[in-house]
């Protein structure tokens, strides 16, 4: 099968580069980016050197599937004629992940280029969307932060353990800020610092809001907030929610509670219910979330703890995981490497 | 004035002779730590070579204050002593903080060695205890992340602002876990990693619980939860309560509660209102606490961001500071420094 | 194939399992850790719960090789038996590295245990003993310095480039310290902090000497200085010798002697010449050796940059080449993977 | 007295803004900044929010000294003018510190704004030009690296210990390359990763080679290579040497050299000869030079180790000793304090 990357220049672009050529179906069949057309794909990106690629302006040859990298607004013009076409598409931007093209321009500021694309299109977290990424042509990959909440947050809420809304506190590597340069990203800025960022609301709440409303029965109250820390790749989710009083009750909840996500997850070999705190180094360069619940007993409420690689299932990784399930491979080819630790 | 220091050779204590150097009116005249008994204080640190002191094994000489800066039961043992001798101390440890004993025995798993001084001891976070702080012999210095979460929750507490309880999502430096080794903060360990930790209750969580119901008509629902991210020095806390919906009515909700908060901490040197998210490279070696109070208008909730530096304001320099109204000196003496930065 | 690890609870023995873990050809059927025996791998090593494997406290199951990552002396101790029962090793330990007993004893402390085996045993740098690597049944893997140190300074050496010493600056990653708790690899004490070590001669000394005599005429004075700095993978060695003068003669020297390098190392697929100074983050993960020679017109030196994963190519990736070489596999079997960048 | 910072958005401004805060003679009248012009520099650094100061485009009042952190030839442009209405000025970029004009184009590219300064100036290292500092109008504050490398290195050179050229293998932390946004200096580049850089010449080597040779009998052949660190603040440099072989015979060369260093900085506050090798973390936020020399006993060779903190002693507190030195106050005034550690 032959594969194309559009904007392999940014961190997601060069993530998916690493995992698809260790993909036994796929071939790197084409790669863009702009200011860097012309070079080898080496030439940016050293450690892809072993990849005999050269950037291109624009796709070249016959595709089966594209990735798309773009920024939001440029992604959805350069993925929709490649639709048309009858290629399959991968968006990791933003573009086709909201069902409400209202909402898309209340936090884009941008029109849509196509509405009607929304209600096609697939939000891409396959543990939640199972069904239809099979059959889809078009895959809106999650945001970093909306998979590890999301994740996080799904049983619980889709089993009603939880009510009076939910506080989502995420702690985000640099990394997710992408490679386009900012004060907020350089290096002396960031390093021995933390710091809470759009504190007046992230782009990824619409996301977190619409997946986990559509497994509740009410409307949730959702306050989501970042930080970023300095590290490089991982995020860090901690969630909280008053638990519904009927599941205190239970002699041990905290078990109770873990054994019900198990279940959830059963069958999904990328979310793993871990027995103690995750930590972010242990995803390192791999695609699993890993899920913690445990129950505040001094005040009734649910904890849970998720974290992820935020290039890898929280963008590239989960990406792949897509293709796999799209083209009928197992889930999880390629994907199967171990976490980098330490 | 002639101060002694009990355990220089942690973080807090080589933390509070590096202020202390620098405090016109005293001068260390005795410093002790078992373990580098007989050593320079240069030889452990060297840079503290400046301060021409040998590290006894007990304190020396006719002292006029004592900072303890001995783990816990070790440190009352040493200081009850100290105050019979009539000698005023600040005990850096957990010992005098919480004015239940049975509180104490829980958390810290030994009976309290004299219950007695739990009454008489003030907790010496000055910014809520002004009147006591200056009259008392014995100060229970706050710790770390109380000190952090307290002050950015006192104002909304006692103006009554919150209900429904409070979530507090705390993330720490290293150094606050001190200099004794552990896995959890073995170099390899901890960079490049998030984690959450103490999740079935932190030791800090009852001094927090004590302060701000002190200041509730109501028992107040405190969830607390710590993690360690990969930098040395500085604490953020994020902050999450329930607005009463009287607060949402004006125009700019924020704004009203910063007003309030500004007016709370008006003539408290050290507490900081910020108009903008802080961050806690801005506080790195000194003794302010920045707050940022801010209102989420999708879900009514109230978000405080609390930053300190933890060796300062969340140890040595709030002991200066109380040392300083102790002995009517000014506030901020030795502790006006800018912050070292970037 | 079965291979166990011993000491798989150390960073270099969780590397092995984690890169063993994706070789096609290897069942790891035993680990041994004394400290953790009776738990599961996964229990010590979160991210190694896939492989589904209890550390016992010896070896277990019949094994054709055993890959020792125990301490100096305790290895020596573990892999003799192992050789008698006719079990090929690969030791990951100083232990056999030294051609000379004597130097083995000034070096370590130690008498070693049984000499003999030292003559037998081959330096496992399969670049440069690619002829006895295939045919041996006890390799002496190297240590991570050396290796990086060697293999920039291999060419020049054999091929008489330079003259009157080498100086050779190596800058490492903390995770070679090991997991064993220090004060010097306390995350507080290394975070923001370089500092040279070992002033007084480090122990990898030897090797880089015993290795690159071997390729001279003459016997090299080398000073060998290494330096901490903080991040957990990864050394970078800049190596400093005076070109002999006919080497300054060509139009481009710096160019003449990269492909003269370039020329060297053909075939061996870990070794990069690199036309760009290479930095240790574009090995991450991966079992390469990226080298940078240049000419420094101004003072005729020639200056080598050189830098691998310490984990991998400096230990656990280097073990698994020698064994693809010891059964006739692809040297690059399971080490094909690209670095994880960012 | 009342001085004047151009240019106070970099980092060396706005430490100097940190430090003269504290300086009890010093009046911070008038600090300037093209882009953040207008805006109270509380805003740009929220740190020097206590500054009550209002950024301008131009230096405004009258001013007894003015610091430019500017870059250079713009720094010459708006120094020379100030010269010239008889103020004093401290030039913290390199307009001023080689003395040949020629070499001044050859590394910076440019031609000299006016070259008869050149011979006026005085290279503001002070343990060098004593006697020159305070009779000056115009002080060339000395790179960041030069100030560690010619102070590790001065003594050997003047005394005549060493023969055969110097190879200087430099590390600094990222604040060295400013605020100004690059790949290099972006968070994600950085982190866990260590890289050479500038390979064909580092534009510090001049002001090295010029302040070396002139304590020199000979021409010195230095080879200065430079590495970026994934740490913000301090620089140390490795200085290897060839010792002459009168040196190698006292008993203890190491103890007697080391005799010569403490010799050659009597009476210079900010050198400390250090007995074991220092650390980069013991010179955070402080003026201090540590330097540690040592023989390699096998090869002959010296080595000494010399650290900083770039933006410190490497800039802005360098500086501001130039000003003590210029004004007749105490070298060591407001610059007192002891390093921020851990």
């Amino acid at each position: 099968m032959k594969a194309g990357i559009i904007n392999v220049t940014g961190y997601a672009g060069s993530e998916l580069a690493r995992i698809l050529y260790q993909h036994p179906e796929v071939e790197i069949a084409s790669v863009t980016g702009r200011s860097a057309a012309g070079q080898k794909l080496g030439e940016v990106f050293p450690h892809l050197s072993q990849l005999d690629l050269t950037i291109t302006p624009e796709l070249e040859g016959s595709l089966d599937l594209v990735f798309s990298a773009l920024p939001h607004k440029a992604s959805a013009e350069a993925v929709i004629p490649l639709l048309e076409q009858g290629i399959k598409t991968v968006d990791i931007s933003a573009d086709f992940r909201l069902k409400d093209a209202r909402e898309y321009t209340e936090w884009y500021g941008v029109e849509h280029p196509d509405p009607t694309y929304l209600e096609e299109a697939v939000y891409g977290l396959p543990e939640l969307h199972h069904e239809e990424v099979p059959g889809s042509r078009l895959i809106a990959n999650p945001g970093c932060y909306p998979t590890s909440a999301i994740l996080g947050m799904a049983p619980a809420v889709e089993h009603r353990l939880v009510e009076g809304g939910i506080v989502i506190d995420s702690k985000s590597g640099v990394s997710g800020a992408g490679r386009t340069l900012a004060l907020t990203t350089h290096y002396s800025e960031v390093n021995e610092n933390v710091m809470a960022y759009s504190l007046g609301g992230h782009r990824h709440l619409p996301e977190i809001t619409q997946e986990l409303n559509a497994l509740s029965e009410d409307t949730l109250a959702i306050t989501f907030l970042t930080h970023l820390i300095p590290m490089t790749r991982g995020i860090l989710s901690s969630c909280y929610a008053q638990l519904r009083p009927e599941y205190l009750d239970s002699g041990d909840p905290s078990q109770r509670i873990r054994d019900l996500y198990e279940d959830y997850y059963k069958g999904h070999p990328f979310v793993v219910v871990a027995s103690r705190p995750p930590q972010t180094k242990q995803t390192l360069g791999n695609n699993q979330c890993l899920v913690h619940p445990v129950v505040d007993s001094r005040t009734g409420r649910l904890i849970v703890i998720s974290c992820i690689d935020n290039l890898v299932k929280g963008a590239a990784g989960q990406a792949v995981q897509n293709m796999n399930l799209m083209f009928g491979w197992p889930e999880d080819l390629a994907l199967d490497s171990v976490a980098v630790y330490p």
